[in-house]
């Protein structure tokens, strides 16, 4: 069948919206229909050629939500008009990952997802003229219908609306997960998010949601601010107006029992290398624990000192949140479906496919939180 | 009164045996009459003046074991009579660390024990001249009879040898410790321990007794091996001999159904920031722990790329093996007497006090494991 797609054809120019040959599901795979799309920074990253990974022509997009229209042979999870949203971490159920019960990264299809390929190592995707175009994050929601593998989709309740919950398949699940599963932060918590974008306002209503005391949030940029209380942030720090942004923290979160102070959890949503560093100093000697979920330029390092971690901090990092795209995504609908977390103020834009590369406009201008295109 | 002490008059000077002042124990501290005591690489780095931190005269010594001879005002945990090990970690039991139930670094004295002094800003030693003398991390064993605060000592049951237990003190304590209370090994893990001196071997006995299944030692001397394989060690690697060490535990701890490879957990007690980083990178992509043991050169630092944390790696560090001195101590020295550890073959020398200086040169020589003064 024909689909419209944006499709990234090289490295720093806009997507073309433009028809494409999709073959439908083989077996163990999906065809959806995506209603709608998030335009997200990894999209950015890799459509600016930064990705040393990066395929073209690609098909981009991770953000999803839609409806099953086709199932392959041997599927049996999900049928025709099953509501979804796309995995970009898949959860089968049956690898070495999956079954540790430690971590949400399953490898069944790592290798040829990484290649831009379904799992039998060829993409469904084709430009007219017949050129393979390749899948992006094993996704690939900026075309109207995608093919996907059953396991890297998750069945969400049918009432939802697709224009707010496709941004649960990436930031919403990321920056939630990460309070939640990754930290596992305990009511009465202090924590600081470093970064108050898309996924750090996630973090902060992660923590809010876990019933943390003191949430700071930490931005170079005041504007932040409202959105931010909006989202649970209790304490503001502006890097340009305090001297050390880590002394600044200590100081805030001693008590008069408690002199050494420290965040008991941090959160780097920068990917900034050195903020990274200060997240993780700033939390509390003998059991601060700094989260990594931003993403580093290619080949940037963190370092600091092991006295650091020798006197009880612990440096972790977390994709998806740690969450199990098919068993935590459709809690984390509900969730929304139910009030107890907020996605509506956080999705300032839609628009229609034709006016994707609008989309990375807004990022680029730091005018939008997130952009959504609408089918 | 009076005792024998080997003094550290400067920095990089052989250590002077000679008598002393001694203070009795004022409110809230006990004298211990030291029947044994290790020597440390820890003694050894202030001895010549690589730690910062590094006061002199001091009387050094932290690994000791003793009885108490009296006590001061206010003491009621422990008794003249009573058997006792120093602890350089104290355990106040009262404090925000010892409270939080989350560390063992216990900071009720940490300030004053920075310093040199006793709690109350004072020494108890001083020359016969009246110089006072500095007390080392909070213990001073290299003296035959020293004073210590109560919360510093942990009382150990009366029929097990001071020349043994003493180095229960120190790298038993941490060794066992980081397996135990740090990791958190659970059976059938795999392991890998990078330097095989005193700690390392301790690792690997903790290890054994955690239940790990594959117990991967590695060092640049194969000398270590024989040893190494007496306490646990089940495979070894001379980096020397391989050309990635990283790749080579990859691949030793690939199994047919995970086929992704890397260590569970990994220690560095080498105190080398590149092994650190080598010890990070060969764990398991989802679940490994890495932690720092070994003590860096000052303003060394650590470093990687991001995303070994993001893919679902830990570094943690640990200090006295996060045991809580006064309540893991006596059970560890139960351990000891019950047969479960063994600390007999790692004590290769013992020594009078009058020959302390050649337990330095033995170390240097590389000659001992460890080195006992017995008074
Ligand atoms: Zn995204
Ligand atoms: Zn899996
Ligand atoms: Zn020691
Ligand atoms: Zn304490």
């Amino acid at each position: 069948m024909r689909t419209r797609a944006a499709v990234a054809l090289e490295a720093g120019k806009p997507l073309e919206v433009m028809e494409v040959n999709l073959e439908g599901p083989k077996a163990g795979e999906v065809m959806v229909e995506i209603k709608a799309t998030g335009i997200c920074h990894t999209d950015e990253f890799t459509l600016s050629g930064a990705d040393p990974e990066g395929l073209f022509p690609s098909i981009l997009g991770h953000e999803g939500a839609g409806v099953v229209v086709e199932v392959g042979p041997g599927v049996t999870s999900v049928k025709p008009g099953d509501h979804v949203i796309p995995l970009y971490t898949p959860e089968c159920r049956q690898c070495a990952s999956c079954l540790s019960g430690k971590t949400n990264l399953c490898t069944a299809i790592r290798a040829t997802q990484g290649q831009g390929l379904m799992p039998d190592g060829t993409s469904r995707f084709s430009m007219l003229d017949g050129t393979p175009i390749f899948h992006y994050m094993g996704c690939s929601t900026f075309s109207n219908y995608t093919v996907l593998p059953e396991i890297a989709v998750a069945k969400v309740r049918e009432d939802a609306p697709f224009d707010k919950i496709c941004y649960i398949g990436c930031g919403v699940t990321t920056g939630i997960g990460a309070v939640i599963n990754t930290a596992k932060v305990e009511i009465g918590a202090k924590a600081v998010v470093f970064g108050l974008g898309g996924i750090g306002l996630n973090v902060l209503q992660g923590l809010r949601l876990a019933g943390a005391d003191m949430i700071i949030g930490v931005d170079l940029n005041d504007d932040k601010k409202p959105m931010a209380e909006h989202f649970g942030m209790t304490h503001f720090i502006n890097p340009k107006n305090c001297e050390n942004v880590v002394q600044e923290i200590v100081n805030l979160t001693k008590t008069p029992f408690d002199q050494i102070g420290g965040a008991d959890y941090s959160f780097d949503c920068t990917g900034n290398v050195k903020v990274m560093r200060d997240a993780l100093e700033c939390t509390h000697r003998g059991w601060g624990q700094s989260i990594i979920i931003g993403v580093a330029p290619a080949g940037a390092e963190i370092s600091t000192r092991p006295f650091q971690l020798v006197t009880g901090r612990v440096w972790k990092g977390t994709a998806f949140g740690g969450a199990r795209g098919r068993t935590d995504v459709p809690q984390i609908v509900d969730w929304y479906m139910d009030g107890k977390i907020e996605i509506d103020p956080m999705i300032t834009h839609t628009l229609s496919l034709d006016d994707i590369n609008k989309g990375f406009d807004l990022m680029h201008a730091g005018e939008s939180i997130r952009s959504v295109v609408l089918y």
